[in-house]
Parts: structure tokens; sequence; C-alpha cells
């Protein structure tokens, strides 16, 4: 018998999925408003067939993300022994609206440049880092399975709180994609007196703003779901541009010299994964096999701002008692092991060994 | 006998000039204060020497912008029946520098991630845009040589005001370049506190920030230079994104979809080159062979917002006279020919035919 899924919102998300999981053996459900979508998902491989799958061991709900928090809903009714998560590119919200132990939050960093279930691709998620954000109500069997569905399909998952990721994504992906936006209005504005200037944006421009080019539909969602965290990168952002204007005007050359070169660093060692793991621990929590035990460590480590590469729950063969096992940078983990002490919990740490 | 060519400066823009010149035929003479420069660019097939040549017929200046009027001065008196030209990302301060007929400045719209002559390409100004910015010194014929010999690299050149030109390129490359080292900065430093910050920065971060992971050096210099046009884009740039921050704030979505939806038709309609045809004008004028005839229409061209996309001059077979052609948009024709009426030329315009 094969495993089997559903998959909410046939676009290019949700059909990369449908192909991923199909590839893996799996039966793959469609449900999507648009029946067009569903009938094009069957035709290229996605699906195995549309609607409702109440035997659903996991539902993946993969629409903007307005429509999130309803379509969880449903998906939990109709399939009642099934899990439940989502690739929203924000978190609070959605996890704070659908509290239930069978859900578990996520998203995917992955996309492409195509758009619609066209240019859905079963390896999209091959090496991608895909975030979990448990909430308090989630339960660890729904966080465990989903993590290893999600990396069966070739990803690295990365657990955060839903408030640090918004806080992370707004930083590295929304505000980025409204200044892309900002840059390519003012070069445009500025054209309307002067056709030059976008002959003259070159290949660092082209680079920049492509982000821009992309459909503006699903920023207004994101918007007003991550305001909060927007607004404050944003207001980051402008600071540190008014500072770079002072340092300019100014011919601050040291000031502007070490900037460069300090991003530059940053840039040019951007982490493709994980540190080695010569800079890891692996900390060992024992746990009751609790609902919410995984969401309070997590929220935990996101409260003392120790990042959790990797977490797993080893359970005892007997009894109801597991150990959480989390991979965290080293110098932090004494921070995390004080803090769960304080806890009551009885943590040990260990240098990550290789076999 | 081989047409002779100097360049001073033997890096990457530098060794592609010399590669390119070398391919039509040209004896390439290299300049550096770093003989070792030289010596690659022998043994790359660059140069075919080292040193100044009296007999250049043009100079190429392509060092950082600190040192460019200093080497065009040198340049002028090494070849006294020389055109020089150079290859800074700055043009007013070295045009003012340089009060001399023989020179006419230049920038290339091209580059690559590689560095040094190591990375030099014959084929790098295939297809790129090539600015040319007379000063009211520049004489014609150093203009029009300059001119057919940077097309016969394959560069398209446009032709633009000094001070324009450093406008455009604040806008387009300078304030791009420093709000990329900005949003990596603030990662940078977010990632201090968390580490995952780094790790959720996917494809668009990726592309957004590609272009801080230049060398920093060369900035310092940009900057120093183009003082006013970047602080003046900066506050541009600054002013959009706390409009964009309100809108935000105040879920403004109308506003934030034209936002998104402007920038979008901008990006995805960034020229590769020139208008068709069919929006084009050709304007002539005919003129005295006069020194600083072309420079006096390009800045009546620049101060009416009318971009010049192509401009040569034709001289008369006999007699001093002769006729500036310029290709211009259709729609600002007018506006030209009126303006240059208002300072007695007399120009005529017409649809630009093929053949």
């Amino acid at each position: 018998m094969s495993r089997r899924a559903t998959v909410v919102g046939v676009g290019l998300i949700g059909g990369s999925i449908g192909l991923a999981l199909r590839e893996l053996g799996w039966h793959v459900s469609g449900v999507d408003p648009d029946g067009e979508r569903c009938s094009r998902g069957l035709e290229l491989g996605a699906l195995d067939a549309v609607g409702w799958d109440p035997d659903a061991e996991v539902t993946f709900v993969a629409t903007p993300v307005g429509l999130v928090a309803g379509l969880v809903a449903e998906a939990l009714d109709a399939s009642p022994g099934g899990f439940v998560t989502d690739v929203a590119s924000v978190k609070a919200a959605v996890v704070e609206a659908v509290d239930d132990p069978r859900f578990v939050g996520g998203h995917p960093m992955a996309g492409s440049e195509l758009d619609g279930v066209e240019g859905a691709d079963a390896s999209m998620f091959r090496g991608a880092n895909w975030v979990l954000t448990p909430g308090g109500a989630t339960a660890d069997a729904a966080f465990t399975r989903v993590r290893s569905i999600v990396r069966s399909l070739g990803a690295e998952v990365v657990t955060l709180s839903p408030k640090r990721h918004d806080a992370l994504v707004a930083l590295v992906s929304h505000v980025p994609h409204l200044t892309a936006a900002s840059l390519v209005g003012l070069a445009a504005r500025r054209s309307e007196e002067h056709s030059a200037v976008l002959r003259l944006a070159a290949g660092g421009f082209r680079d920049m703003t492509r982000v821009a080019a992309g459909h503006p539909g699903i920023w207004l969602d994101i918007c007003a779901e991550n305001r909060a965290a927007i607004t404050e990168a944003l207001d980051d952002l402008i600071g540190a541009l008014g500072e770079v204007r002072r340092e300019v005007a100014e011919t601050d050359g040291d000031r502007l010299l070490h900037r460069l070169e300090s991003a530059r660093t940053a840039r040019v060692s951007l982490p493709t994964g994980a540190p080695p793991p010569s800079e890891l621990l692996e900390v060992r929590v024992p746990v009751l096999d609790r609902k919410g035990e995984i969401a309070s460590i997590a929220a935990l480590a996101t409260e003392l701002d120790v990042n959790i590469y990797d977490l797993e729950i080893a359970h005892s063969a007997e009894g109801d008692r597991g150990v959480v096992v989390l991979i965290v940078d080293a110098p932090l983990a004494d921070r995390l092991t004080e803090g769960l002490e304080g806890l009551d919990y009885r943590p040990t740490s260990r240098p990550l060994t290789q076999g």
C-alpha cells in the first residue's frame, strides 16, 4: 500500500511537492479552487487523483498566505488521522490561528522564476532549507513525521519559532524584495526624463532587481501578514543607508571601507548549509513523551538566541520517555544547557562525532 | 603598418581592451606601475610591448578613478599626435580636470566577476553600452575617432554629458552597490545573534547581494569622486523606502500593489539596446568644423532631457562644413530641433529608414 498525501493548491510549490512525493511512491491527491490546475497537475504527473483524501497521512497547504489558516482547518477535518503542514512565507499569524496538535507550520526556502504547476520540479527541494515552526500546540509526533517527510524530499530542516522565522525572512527576503522594487521604481521614474538610465543598467543592477520581475500579487498578503517584522527591518535598512549617506557625504573613507569589507566577508561566506561538524555540539535532553515538549525546547532556544541546526526525538523502546537530540553551535551550547536546567531538564552535551 | 594604441593600467578592463584591439590587428603597448602586470599582459597576449608609445593613435587610461586625471595628462604628453580616453566609472571630475581637445571621457558598462588581467576577455565589450562624455574642450575629431574605435570593439556608444552620466550611474550602479552591502551588513549583524539568518538567505538574496562580494577598494574612490550624485540618489532611495514603510505599516494595499506592478513592468522591460527604429528619429544639424561643436549639441540635448542614441559627423568633401547626425527618441525630436534653432542651428529631422 502506498503512503497517501494531499496537496492543497496545485501551483509551483504544491506541484513540486506532488512530483517529489510520487517519485518516492506516494499516492497524491490534489485540491484547488481552480479545477484547471488540478487537471494540469494530473497531466504533468504531480497528482494521482483530485479531491480531499480522508486517508492522507500528511496534507501540504500550498496556497497564498491569506488562505492558509482556513484551508489548514479544512484539511484537519478532511483527514482526521493525518498531519497537516503549510508552505507560506509568513508563519506567526498562521500558527496562532491554527491551534491544533496535528499541525506544524513550514516554509521551504525554494522557488523558481517559473510560475504555476507548469514550472513544478521534483528536485526543487533537494539541498534547500525547509523551515519548520512548531507552535505550543504542535504534538511531537506531528513535528517528527512532517520533518522526516520533508527530509525525504531532499531538504535540510531548520527549526525556528514562528516569530523568529518571520523576523529573519523579513530581513533576507521581504525587505530585499521591496528594496529591489524601490530601486527599479527610482530608475524608471528617472527614465521618463532620460531614457538612457535604463540602458546604463548593467549586470549588477539586473541581478539586484531580478526579484522585482516576479508577480506582485503574493506580496500584498506577505506585507499584511508580516507587517511588524517588515517595518522593523525597513527601519534598520533606512538607518543603515542613512549612515552610508553620512560616510559618503563626509568622505569618511575608513568607515566606508570597513563597512564594505565586512559586507564582502559576510557575502563570500554565505553558508550553503550548516557549519562544519567541528563547530557544532549535540545536546541530549531526556523528556517525557508529552505534547509540546519540542515546541517548549525550541522556544527556549529561540529566547536564548541559540540556533537549532537539527532536532530529532529518540524514543525509548518502552515507557513514555524519550530523548530530544539538538544540534547547536558549540559556543552557545552552554547557554542552552543552563537554560534547560533552569526549566528542570537534565541535558547533556557532547561533540558531534562522525560515526 | 599596424594602428597603434597604448593601454595604461593592465587589469581586467585594460587587458580586455588590449586583447580586443590586438584581435583587430592593432599594436598595443602597456603601461602599469606594477611591472608584474605588464609581464602577465604580454604572456596572455593582451600586449605587444611595454612602455609609452609616442606613435599611439589612442591611449586608454584604465586605472582606478583617482589616478585617471594625472595619467591622462601624462598620456597626452607621451603621444603628442594621439587621442586619449579613459574608462573610469565617474566622469565629471576627470573631464573638468583634463581640459584638452584630444581627450574624451568614457565608461564601458561591462565587467566580470573575475579580477585583474587574468580575467581579461577580448569579447567583453561586444553588445555592451559604452558611454562617451565629450566635454566643452573635446575636439570633434577626438570624439569621432574614439567613438569609431570603441564601436570596432563591438560596443554600442551612448553619448552623455559628464554630469548626467554621473547622476545616472549613481542610481543604477553606485547606490545599488551600497544598498547590497547594507543588506548584507544587516543580515550579518543579525547572524551574530542568530546564525540561521544566513541559512535562510535563498536565491533572491544571493542574487541581490552578489555585487557586495566585489573588492571594496575601488568604491572609496567612486564614492569620493561621485559624492554629490550618490548622496542625492541615496536620499531618493531612503525617501522611497520610507513611503514603502508607510504603505506596509498602514496596509495600504492599493499603493503597494501599484508600486510593485510598476516596478515589475519596468524590470521586465529593461532594454538591452536602443528602442526599435520606428520610435527613433534622425536629426541632422549642419555645423562648421569647429572644436566643441559636438559637445555643445550634446550639452543642449542633456539640458533638454533628450537622449542621444547615436551621433556621428558627416564631413563635407570640401570646405569646413559638416553635418552632425543625431538619433533620438521620436517624441522628443521637436524639443531638440526647437532648442537647436534657438542657438541658430538649422536642423532637419526625418524618420529612421532602413537602407
